[in-house]
């Protein structure tokens, strides 16, 4: 069998139209990868139909049923508990036992990290996992971690948040030395809370690119390529950007119709308000969750991509995309040699 | 003497320059308020000339020497020390003795911060001061709760800081009963960390129009008036919102030259262009800090308002207006009374 990677096809606003949709688009991309949609059987091969699969197209597209569903609203280990046989369980059992190198679901965050960590394990002493989610600076990717597996964290767990998003940013994004910076509430290295303090002094002492801290209005110009804070944190910095982003394309949109109209401005005979419509439509792509795709859970035994909530079919297909590239580059072999080699550094000082 | 206005005409990052145009515009708008700009009395004259200032005009406009200043990235505290008489201090001391209703400044905000706590004091049985930030949420105001005067809290001081907030937010910005959010990262009850969960605890037990947890992609909806959170992640939220939202402003505007070119497009015969730019200026202006002027730091005994570092004279106008209707409204007192009130009902329980 080639290697597979596991879809949650249920999981997701969207889901299981948009997953299907990617899954499809991702099977004849990779068409050396089998993806496998998890999920109701029924429900999903309707899909397959609908978006018009056929096995001559994409025969390394396969379906395997799973019962339950977890929902975006459910609490996660409860569900996960309550709900045997969900689409997130089975297809992190795949990973677990090896029939998958990866899985992807754009379900219940809470109940993805909650899989990952209980049934995949975390890495040899990795002591947290956590979301790491690429976000455009510019031109440029740069990576924050945690969006929220853990909603409270020690200096120790963002020091190891800081090494394995380092060494995904350079498997994945290709960046050889990624500079690490300190999200905190001044540049000044005594700034921050007791928290922000004791990992700035901590983070001082690795072999990291450690660039120092970095405060919230940088964090969209590229000075750094990777970004640490805590869960809590991360998770409003990631819903701050996001509503304030789709406010602003909101008021920009006005702003445009309020000067065009329909978009058929009297006088408009160069097509301007079409161009700039499309301009528009490219730059809310730009700004897109979908770009980067999904966002690992990284520490757990095994490649977990969290897909973003509302994903749609190029969300989905671009996740799958990450999930194939980190299980190939074995990020997570390089974390676990890492995370050892900086143990053993420690226990010899 | 009518009441005074005392304002640092050092800090910014365009003072004297806008300080002293801003504050020539408010002597203008408020002529039953006397306006001390408090600084180096060679330069502010300079400015006065500078921006057409005649006693003729506004005779309410008036100068009061102080030798030092404290600069934007000195260490506040150390600062405060050291340079004894800077125009924060002696602003400051100008309201602790009763000599002037309120002060603002542009300056060093953590120098504000520690020159509000040391010399004005704690109003009775409040524990922390924090920073007051409104946002515009569509077209409405939204104010924020710590903004960062203070790095680390505890449940008791976010109560404080929802209880001072509102009274704010209802005096200042005539809304009759604010609605109040934690923000979290999720909506249900038992969502966050430990600070957050045992806050949500606390303020269901307050007589605040408590709405329950916001997350951060509602901050800008208009949900609630009041967004309670520690200074640590308030002030991450605000820099990050002003990092996203220039940064975006630059794509759109980036976008419209790609399509008008200079402004002048070939066979743009309506003046679209032209239009676009006027809006899009408009739309700045609405996004833009200034509008509502300064963040007071509530809870010291003595109205401070704090304005960006960047305030142009508008912002600076707006912050002297806030700081004017702070102390006629009375706002230090509806706090005291409430805080005792609430203090009592704990006592009695």
């Amino acid at each position: 069998l080639p290697p597979t990677i596991a879809i949650d096809a249920m999981g997701g606003d969207r889901a299981p139209g948009a997953v299907v949709e990617g899954a499809f688009e991702a099977a004849r991309l990779f068409a050396d990868t089998r993806i496998l949609l998890v999920g109701r059987e029924a429900t999903v091969k309707q899909e397959l139909d609908r978006v018009g699969w056929t096995s001559a197209q994409a025969p390394n597209l396969e379906v395997l049923h799973a019962e339950n569903v977890i929902d975006m609203c459910d609490s996660p280990v409860e569900a996960l508990r309550r709900k045997k046989g969900s689409s997130i369980e089975v297809a992190t059992r795949l990973v677990r036992d090896g029939s998958a190198i990866a899985m992807v679901s754009a379900g219940n965050t809470g109940a993805c990290v909650a899989a990952g960590t209980i049934l995949l394990g975390l890495l040899p002493e990795v002591r947290r996992a956590g979301i790491a989610v690429t976000f455009r600076a510019g031109e440029l990717p740069v990576v924050v971690i945690d969006m929220g597996a853990n909603v409270s964290s020690k200096p120790e767990h963002l020091i190891q948040y800081g090494i394995m998003a380092s060494l995904y940013a350079k498997s994945v994004l290709q960046i050889e030395r990624p500079r690490v910076g300190l999200l905190n509430i001044g540049e000044e290295d005594e700034k921050g809370n007791p928290l922000a303090k004791t990992t700035h002094e901590l983070f001082l002492k690795t072999r990291l690119n450690f660039c120092g801290n970095i405060e919230g209005n940088h964090l969209f110009r590229g000075v750094v390529d990777v970004v640490v804070c805590d869960g809590f944190v991360g998770n409003i910095v990631l819903k701050v950007s996001e509503g304030l982003a789709e406010h602003l394309l909101e008021l920009f949109k006005t702003t445009v119709e309020g000067v065009f109209g329909d978009g058929r401005a009297p006088g408009d005979t160069s097509g301007t308000a079409q161009k700039l419509q499309g301009s528009f439509g490219r730059l809310r792509e730009r700004l897109d969750y979908s770009e980067y795709g999904g966002a690992p859970l990284l520490g757990v035994n095994g490649v977990m991509i969290i897909a973003h909530g509302r994903s749609d079919a190029r969300a989905i297909a671009n996740a799958i995309r990450v999930a194939r590239r980190m299980a190939q580059e074995n990020v997570n072999k390089h974390i676990t040699e890492e995370i050892r080699a900086v143990s053993a550094l420690a226990q010899g000082a």
